[in-house]
C-alpha cells in the first residue's frame, strides 16, 4: 500500500483524520495543550514558520537567537517554555514578526507572522509524536501557509566537518525514498520527498553566508546511531571497518552527503499533511573520517549555529527584511 | 541471522565489540562523558542499580525520593545533572547506598552499592543511543552484577488505569517476542526476553504495596505512539474504530497487558550485554475503553510514583533494608 502527497486547499494544513472533528477536545498530551484548555486560535493562529530541532536548549537559542536576528519586541529576555508542564519537548515563540510586503504596487506592514521553534528529542518516534500533535495544533490554530524546517545535527558523508547539507530526499537505510509506517500492524510505504523550491530557496539564501560550505543532496536516515549507521565504537559491533567503509560508500554513490534520525518521518508527515518542509543540517564531522565526535564544545557549538543562521537569512528573505545587519557573530 | 543472549564470567558487562579495546580514548557523546575526561571506575564503579526512564524530571524525582527511602546522606539536597553538558540525557546518582548482609552468618555493612537514574527520552532509537553508551561507560567502569531496570508509563490494555505491570517479554507490533536491528543496511533478529527471575521477585515485592494492582505480561513495543498503536486521534487515521479494537484485542489475546515504545530494544540490548533487566510500567489509561490521556496532573503523577515505589520496595530488599518506614506518602 502506498499513500501520495496531498495538499489541501487555501494553505491549510491538512488533517487526514474523520475521527477529529467529532472529538469534543482533544488533548494534545506531550505539548501539555488542548483545544479545551487554550485558546489555540489565539496563541498560535499567526504562525508562519515552524522550526523543530532535537535538543531543548539548541531549540530555545534559536528563539532567542531570532529575536535579534529579526529586531523583535523583547530580544534578550528569557522564553517561557510553552510546553513547560510536559517534560517531553519544549516549544519557544518569537515574535511577533513584523512583516513588510508589496502588492499591487503597495507597501503593507503586518505583525500576522510568527515563528515557534520545537524540540523533538531524537529518533523517528519521538519527532513523530510531536508532529502529530504540532500538525493537529496547527489545525485547530488554523493556521496558514506555514514552512516547517527541522534543524539539526549530522554525520557527514565524503564532507567537510561543519558543511551544512540541505536535503533534497530524505532515504532509507537501504538508500531509498520511502518511509515504513506500521498501522495496526502492516507496514503502510509512504514518500519522502521534501519541498524541492524550498530547497533552492535556501541554498540561495547560503551564498549570502560565505564562512561555511552548503550543498544540497540525500540524507539518510537511520533508527539507531551506532550499528544502524556502522560505527565502530558502541557496546555491540559484529564488523569489520572495511564492511563499514564498504557501506558508507555505497550511501554516497547512491548521493547520500549526511546521516541523521529524523528525516524520513519529517517529510513522510509533513507531505502528507500538505506542510512545505525542509531539512538542513551541519555535519559534526566526516563519517569517512572516523565515528567519535571528537571536536571541542566550541566548535560544536559554532557548527550547530551554522543552520540557525541560514534560517535566520531565509526568514528574513521572506518577510523582505533584507540581509541582517549584525547576524555575523 | 539471529543472536543469542550472552552472559560474561565474574558479572561484568559484556561489551561485544573487539575494536573497543584499540580506541585510545572513548567519548560518550551524548552522555557528555568519556575515558580521558572522567576517571569513570571512580565515579561509578560501584554501581549495582540502574533505574532508566523516559522524563528527565521523573529520573530526577526518582533519585531523590530513593535517597529518602533508602535514608542516604544528602536526602533532600538539590541533585546535579551529571549529564549536564549535554541536554540529551540526564542522569543522576543516589547514594552511596549502605548495603547490610548475612554471610557465613557474619553480618557485614559494605557502602559500595550505588543507584544511577537516566533519562532516555521517547522511542527505541532514543534509548538505544542512551544504552550503548551506559553499557560502555558500566564496562569502562568496571561494574559487577548491576540490574537494570525501567521505569515507564504506558497504555493498558484490558486492564485498570493505575495497574502496573511487569514485563515478562517484549513484544514487537506483531506480538512476536523479537527486535529487528538493522546493521548495515541488512536485519539481524534479536531476542527480547527478560529476566524471568527478576520478574517474580519484582511481584513479590509488590505484595507488600497494597493500594494498586501489579501484574505480569508482554508488553508491546511500538515505533509509533498513534497510527502504530492503534490510535483514533492522531494527525493521521486511516481505520475504524472497529478495526482497532480488533487489533488491541487480538493483542490482549497473544498475551500483551500494555504497550510503549522502547522494551524490545531495551530487553534485546541488555540481553546481549549480560545485564539483569527489567521493566515496569503503569498504565495511564486502558486502551480498550479510548486513546486521549484523559486523567488530572495530580492522578499522573501519583500513577507514575507506582513504579517508583515498587522499585525502591525491591532495592530496600536487595540490601536486607527491611519494608519502607514512611515510603507510602
Amino acid at each position: 500500500m502506498t499513500e501520495t502527497t496531498g495538499y489541501s486547499g487555501g494553505g491549510f494544513v491538512h488533517v487526514k483524520n474523520p475521527h477529529l472533528d467529532s472529538m469534543e477536545e482533544d488533548i494534545l498530551y506531550h505539548l501539555d495543550l488542548g483545544t479545551k484548555t487554550h485558546n489555540l486560535p489565539a496563541m498560535f493562529g499567526d504562525i508562519k514558520f515552524v522550526c523543530v530541532g532535537g535538543s531543548p536548549n539548541r531549540m530555545r537559542a534559536f528563539a532567542q537567537f531570532m529575536q535579534r536576528e529579526l529586531g523583535l519586541a523583547g530580544a534578550g529576555e528569557e522564553l517561557p517554555d510553552i510546553c513547560a508542564g510536559s517534560d517531553r519537548y519544549a516549544m519557544y515563540r518569537a515574535g511577533p514578526v513584523l512583516s513588510i510586503s508589496v502588492s499591487s504596487g503597495l507597501l503593507s506592514i503586518t505583525v500576522s507572522s510568527l515563528l515557534i521553534s520545537i524540540s523533538h528529542g531524537m529518533g523517528i518516534p519521538s519527532i513523530s509524536i510531536m508532529l502529530h500533535e504540532l500538525i493537529k495544533l496547527l489545525h485547530h490554530a488554523k493556521c496558514r501557509d506555514v514552512t516547517i524546517i527541522r534543524i539539526g545535527t549530522s554525520g557527514g558523508l565524503g564532507i567537510e566537518a561543519g558543511s551544512v547539507v540541505i536535503t533534497d530526499t530524505a532515504v532509507d537505510s537501504s538508500f531509498q525514498p520511502r518511509f515504513e509506517q506500521v498501522v495496526l500492524g502492516d507496514v503502510v510505504v509512504r514518500s519522502t520527498e521534501l519541498d524541492k523550491d524550498l530547497a533552492e530557496e535556501l541554498l540561495a539564501c547560503s551564498r549570502e553566508i560565505a564562512d561555511f560550505p552548503t550543498l544540497i543532496g540525500h540524507t539518510m536516515c537511520t533508527y539507531d546511531f551506532y550499528e544502524g549507521q556502522g560505527r565502530l565504537d558502541g557496546a555491540l559491533c559484529s564488523f569489520s571497518s572495511e564492511k563499514k567503509l564498504e557501506y558508507l560508500r555505497r550511501a554516497y554513490d547512491a548521493g547520500v552527503r549526511n546521516i541523521e534520525m529524523e528525516s524520513t518521518a519529517f517529510a513522510a508527515l509533513c507531505g502528507l499533511c500538505g506542510l512545505k518542509a525542509a531539512v538542513v543540517c551541519v555535519a559534526l564531522l566526516d563519517r569517512l573520517q572516523g565515528d567519535q565526535i571528537r571536536a571541542s564544545h566550541e566548535v560544536l557549538w559554532e557548527y550547530q549555529q551554522r543552520p540557525q543562521r541560514l534560517i535566520a537569512a531565509f526568514i528574513r528573505q521572506r518577510l523582505g527584511l533584507g540581509p541582517a545587519g549584525r547576524s555575523q557573530h
